[in-house]
């Protein structure tokens, strides 16, 4: 067996583990009796904590270091992210990493009845903790990768984007909203005040057709469930994709957008490359082109005049009730300073995600303290939206990700969403009659397109050098800003 | 930490690891879709090659080596079934392991076409491979244990019972049975002959039904789900039992005394020794002693009188229509001599199990031909029960236990019937008002019982050990006669 195979085995293990992980996590989200949830978290370490050891073995360092230089341009994108990944795994001493493990426990806690009660000043401590341990490990992995400590943890996500691309394209967001958000608003106020019927829309309808409409958009169910959990997630594996949503009787809009975004996530697991099963190279490309892959669905394509033009009648047709189109589109194509960022639109939503990078960014440089953390959030959402939260709850205790140690991830909502503007443009020059198909509520011409640009190049090449081989162009927020003014401003 | 703590953490990792391979079990029979299958697969065998890694490591083998004789009962038993799990691990060459998973995938493989086309020459050779390599592995087993190479393969599902205390209890039953059976027949044709209401009985109900049918007998829902597959089983881990089941709906009971079967079953599981948890010491004691653990809630308390007097007027409520005690007890006390075991009455199943207890222990010592197996078959159902297959497919093509490479597990059935016998008698002595309990639904004082004398007690016992401690006798097969007279014969 060559060096090379010998990874492959190696990584093909570990991607295994993963998978049953994956599979446990599922469960206890969408199965598991509430009982079960001690022993299925220690499942989930023991799996963790195997495929670490995996990574960490010498031999597979020596390996590494032997393999030659390969000929295939897979096999050498491969080896570079076997290479990434076993740097990633063994930069972080052990005492850090069980350090933080136990801090983002125990601030996850803390957090979960700070937020009802909106007191941020009962995880405060705790969230210092978790930010200064963090803020080593950002330090140690950014030494590792020659990247500054928050583009560190920025990588641990999308791989090759930094604060210095974000930046400068969340600035420019910023001063198209300044013009385009009372634009928007004023041109909302003119229009039709059509409203949905009242419910309820039984659950188990909802679900049918929700079910009906993944099909629609080209998920394969043989290799895929949709059940049912608190929080909607697409988790499973490629063969095997388990997407969840919830069911909310007074709004059947809730679930339908939120399992065709889940659906778009689905169909990139499903169309990875499968020569590249189970190795670093076959995963997708990171979590802003996973984004992308669910907002061009959710965003770009049902929220489409010609989708909607499908989506009435079918409603209307499936509740025994009229649901007309002007009345989804106000309910679908609504812009709205609000406070919680997974309620907002596509127009505010990038604010929220602008807020939090800048904060972020400088609570791990240290320009920001913890205990500043809820004045600076007021201030700059004030700044952003013209909007202060009237507490906490609603304002820096509203999302989990900092007080579950995840920082650096929130850029890759609105870079998912900036791509999917830019994606869609591309097929519709490059697909004919994609909005007749979409009329007829077909997406399997614009999931055939993304198959073969995105979804079949797994992680062969960056965020960027994946726009670039898709548009013609690496990430442009241009198509995201005409995007939204040939929606709300047109 | 004491090389005793080291142990108990290594084996508690490995109990893990075999929890996270048993949630995904369940969930390939109970919820995925079909493309998923070949993923899982190899999930599932990843797994089980780890803890065989972590099983047969050198550090392991050394620390057994050196531990200190423990002062504690409970400690000494878990270390001496540390040493019999890591000699099983070690004892096979791994050639052999893995020539047999390769054999009984292949020759399973060929029986799931055979079986429904009758043809036995299809899986001949197949089978003859598998016997020839199960026959390798019993000797080198026994070798290892100082046992015979059938007992070898008898304790792998049962600890401490052999062939030697298992044949005289089979023969003595092949005579109780000639004379019972026919008497039951003849009794049986004097009985009246009420017939349940034609169904369906819809699955929904049925479902319902059997949730609170296993809620009364104890089931903890906190701890448990019940699902549906194809082949009704108990799965999962203690603290998040899965039992699953299939409904029939012209046939309600046929659900309802499986999922109560797979009720006993999951009862053990939940109370397990909490102690022990995750540890040898903390198992169950067996597979006779797990299937004792069903059959007295199945066969024993669920088919007593005074449950079947609840259990009447409860279906009727359910299904909105007239289901009387007598048309109940036809149905379910019925004795038949056929020729398909899982279809057979309690008086009838052990001649199907000694039938295959002589034909196995005769073709691991080559006494008996696979090519003269289904001649050997039908000549011995003809001398138990006196009648003959047509073909093959009812006769020695029924079970999937041999061509899966599962041999010595069938006397586990019978020596659990009797056990649940013997159980019986003498908790009916312990605890007052057990018939009374049942005549409401109640099985709790029995669970009670069973909990402390059983269940609570996890592998710190062998089975006889077990039987004498909680009844003051080891295996007793006149509790079992004496149950089936009063039943079928007074």
């Amino acid at each position: 067996m060559s060096v090379y195979q010998r990874l492959t085995e190696q990584f093909a293990r570990i991607a295994t583990l993963n998978e049953a992980a994956a599979m446990l996590g599922w469960d206890a989200a969408a199965m598991m009796p509430a009982g079960g949830g001690v022993a299925r978290g220690e499942q989930i370490s023991t799996l963790a904590g195997l495929a670490h050891e995996l990574l960490t073995r010498p031999a597979l360092a020596d390996d590494l270091a032997a393999a030659a230089p390969a000929g295939d341009e897979w096999q050498a994108r491969n080896l570079e992210l076997m290479r990434e990944a076993q740097q990633r795994a063994t930069a972080l001493p052990r005492r850090l990493v069980e350090a933080r493990v136990l801090a983002t426990n125990k601030c996850e806690m803390l957090w979960r009845e700070a937020r009802p009660a909106s007191d941020f000043a009962a995880v405060r401590a705790s969230l210092e903790e978790v930010f200064a341990l963090t803020r080593e490990a950002a330090g140690i992995l950014g030494e590792t990768f020659g990247l500054s400590p928050y583009d560190a943890l920025m990588s641990q996500y999308q791989r090759g984007i930094g604060a210095a691309d974000v930046a400068p394209v969340f600035t420019n967001y910023e001063l198209f909203l300044q013009k385009a958000l009372p634009a928007a608003e004023e041109r909302q106020r003119r229009r039709s005040h059509e409203t949905l019927p009242p419910g309820p829309y039984p659950a188990d309808i909802q679900e049918a057709l929700c079910r009906r409409l993944a099909q629609d958009a080209g998920l394969d169910f043989a290799h895929a469930r949709l059940d049912r959990s608190a929080h909607p997630f697409c988790g499973g594996t490629p063969t095997d994709v388990r997407i969840t949503t919830r069911y909310d009787e007074m709004d059947p809009l809730s679930a339908i957008c939120g399992v065709l975004h889940e659906t778009g996530h689905a169909l990139y697991e499903q169309n990875l490359p499968r020569d590249h099963r189970r190795q670093p190279v076959g995963e997708a490309a990171g979590m802003a082109a996973h984004e992308s892959q669910s907002l061009i669905v959710e965003m770009q394509a049902v929220r489409s005049d010609a989708y909607l033009s499908y989506l009435a009648p079918f409603l209307s047709q499936a509740f025994a009730r009229p649901v007309n189109e002007a009345a989804l589109k106000r309910r679908l194509l609504h812009v709205e300073r609000s406070f919680i960022r997974v309620e907002a639109d596509e127009m505010t939503y990038p604010a929220h995600v602008i807020l939090r990078f800048r904060l972020e960014q400088a609570l791990i440089s240290g320009d920001l303290a913890v205990a500043d953390l809820p004045g600076a959030w007021n201030d700059g959402l004030a700044a952003l939206l013209g909007i202060t939260p009237p507490d906490d709850r609603q304002g820096c205790l509203q999302d989990i990700h900092w007080y579950d140690g995840l920082v650096g991830y929130f850029p890759s909502y609105t870079l998912g969403a900036m791509a999917a503007a830019q994606l869609m443009a591309a097929a519709r020059l490059a697909v004919p009659d994609l909005d007749k198909a979409f009329a007829s509520g077909d997406l399997s011409p614009l999931v055939t397109w993304l198959s073969t640009h995105i979804h079949r190049h797994g992680s062969r090449f960056g965020f960027n050098e994946l726009l670039l081989a898709a548009t013609g162009e690496k990430l442009n927020p241009a198509a995201f800003e005409t995007h939204l003014t040939a929606r709300y401003l047109a």
